[in-house]
């Protein structure tokens, strides 16, 4: 079988296939016995579609990659060398946009994406050693902000079942738009990041709470979902009985016969309506207290932290900003509030939030600004003016990275062990 | 808008959209605001997929149904009444079997299905209420057997986490063929049902150990995933980097480097290789010792259950009944060991384990066979050719349900209450 493939491949090589040759290696996010798709040392990938009646074939990743069709009926495209890290991708079958039936789905942009993972250099602090292992378990909770069951994801460090008196500290961590609860244990390793870092005493051993951006209030529709043409949702109807973050519930908790919410787990968890505030509120009325009660977490600011990336940061600035009271640390990975470089003004700039520089450096031990340096120019600008009026802030930027996982996997390495310090 | 897509409907309906009504309710796997697939009252439903330059477009779902194009370029179909519960499905698109880009994905078939909903009467037993909650952990342990980390997913019932010192009985609880250690927290909705039952003091409380069917040794490619046409794969090659479940580790756990098997997650987790005697002896020397090193679990065979769907409840019967000292309980959903009704012969019907009744009587407590109602007599045969040799047996059918996951959440709504007693 193995020599009959080699034929073929070098049979049609010139005409559509790059180089099919061993060294390009199975995406680690394929699902198991998917040879396709396959990474090559310089980055390249190389996708293959079993489509035998299908006119026009691309891949979507970053940018678009024609597709040939070979004499099997099995379309190929070999990209150019894409950057390092995690990308979500999709094909468009004639004209219809579709996950790769190859790779495990990742929810991102609000549907079940194919995912590629470029292998990066420095692999190993994300991924699993003879550490002892934190959990990450899932945890549904009732928010009567949003009149929903909601869904978050809840690390516990290695420690936490043995010290069954022992309190820690607590970061609330987010993804970003279109992603949902599931991207951080799943895209993000956030386990294997955390148990790696405590293992070497870089971190303190901490809880890890994953919720979900999407809130709002009962009777909002305020989403922020702009249709992808994905789905065809004449009228833009908002989402029936599925609509918003978690089961709709009439009424309180206990309220039960309407769909579980959770079949479609991460789903329902999913897009459905944004609103900063409404989150803010949910995280301190719902969220916040369920912690606390459920978990055994230390309280006060100084054992709270907050961080988030892309629009999971701006959630971040805009409930930390406006609570110093509640976080004494906090980091935006590739996202924060606006008003960056030239355009800073300690007075106004986020709302005003470090017009008084040392009241400001009293109350926010760490403040945190990750980006990766594919991404420009303008955290950089953005962490220089801060510094400039005196308000003490870090500085991280993830080598060659764009705006994707690996950015925010490195972001949280960096970031985590300066906390609770 | 609204008042558009009326129009368009009415004006279309004859020709492809069957009756696009308020009565069709959206499918509760659907992705947020994705109205469509829905389900109309009578178990039809109605799937829509935007692929504007196909030739030809089915779904999927038990039996394949042709979709018509629209003006629009969408492709629609109505099905024929569904069975209750919880069905897979893919699209084809011109030759390309895919997911629907509308829904959650499930680990299925060895690939990320889509999935739908048809609403069953008695819902609520699997339905988040007012109930205190239990955890489902991700669980990743090394496994010496396989030499590979592997991971399960475990349920700690509500009172876990506050009785620091109580002991809880264990259940081994295994998906079917072509799923993953997913499947009974997400398809399954193993923590709700159990939450339901726990706070009406239906069941005692318990821990459930949710693991991978998949296990073979190093060197061995017993692999019973035969290609589905939908992966490119020529030579069928055996996985090269993702092989097998878990992460390809050389020598000792402390290996590093290569990918991590869980960006890939439920992934490389995934198909890859069953053998039934390599699981249980993972089985026993690796997965219930990290439970019971890990969690507090109560010891011995009296505080041990086994159950498993279709080809995980042959598992079950494999590893329990050539192991009674170590499981007092067993429970075969669709699925259990051979020779069924007529061929039964208790002195060589599943090797033989039923050959002496009283002896099998005093070591198993609980020998539970369910079934869906659609799935045939066979299983009913069988429970009753054990009565007739004196072997104490439950038989449990699920009304009107198919080879499905409805019918295995009842199965353990009934079998979880008869444990541990």
């Amino acid at each position: 079988m193995k020599s009959a493939f080699f034929v073929l491949a070098v049979l049609s090589c010139g005409l559509c296939w790059g180089q099919a040759t061993e060294d390009c290696k199975p995406s680690a996010l394929n699902i198991p016995e998917a040879k396709y798709p396959c990474v090559y040392p310089d980055g390249r990938a190389m996708f293959r579609v079993n489509a035998p009646n299908a006119q026009t074939v691309r891949v979507q990743v970053g940018r678009g990659f024609d597709m040939t069709k070979g004499p099997d009926g099995i379309w190929s495209a070999t990209t150019t060398p894409l950057v390092e890290g995690f990308h979500y991708y999709g094909l468009q079958i004639d004209g219809a946009t579709v996950a790769d039936p190859s790779t495990m789905t990742f929810f991102g942009s609000g549907w079940q994406n194919s995912g590629i993972e470029i292998p990066a250099p420095d692999a190993e602090f994300y991924l699993p050693k003879d550490a002892p292992r934190g959990r990450v378990s899932e945890q549904w909770y009732y928010s009567k902000v949003t009149a929903k069951w909601r869904r978050c994801f809840v690390y516990t460090p290695p420690d936490y079942d043995k010290n069954s008196k022992a309190k820690y500290p607590v970061l609330y961590l987010l993804h970003g738009w279109g992603e949902d609860e599931t991207g951080w244990y799943t895209q993000g390793h956030v386990d294997f990041i955390m148990d790696n870092l405590i293992a070497a005493k870089k971190a303190k051993p901490m809880i890890i709470v994953m919720d979900n951006l999407n809130a709002v209030k009962p009777g909002e529709s305020a989403s922020l979902f702009a249709a992808r043409g994905l789905v065809p949702a004449p009228g833009a109807a908002p989402a029936a009985a599925r609509g918003g973050v978690g089961m709709p519930v009439q009424g309180t908790p206990p309220a039960v016969g309407a769909q579980p919410g959770r079949g479609a787990a991460p789903a329902g968890r999913g897009l459905g309506g944004f609103n900063l505030s409404a989150f803010t509120n949910m995280m301190f009325t719902d969220l916040i207290p369920m912690v606390e009660r459920t978990y055994r977490a230390l309280p006060g600011p100084e054992n709270r932290a907050m961080a988030g990336l892309s629009m999971g940061g701006m959630q971040t600035f805009t409930t930390g900003l406006n609570n110093l009271d509640k976080f004494a640390y906090l980091g935006g990975f590739s996202g924060s509030c606006g008003g960056r470089g030239a355009s800073f003004d300690p007075k106004a700039t986020c709302g005003g939030a470090f017009a008084e520089a040392a009241a400001f450096n009293k109350k926010v031990k760490v403040l945190f600004l990750g980006i990766g340096q594919a991404e420009g120019q303008g955290t950089k600008d953005f962490s220089d003016a801060l510094t400039k009026a005196g308000i003490k802030n870090v500085y991280f930027e993830s080598p060659k990275t764009a705006h994707e996982w690996l950015t925010w996997r490195r972001c949280l390495y960096d970031f985590a062990p300066r906390l609770f310090k």
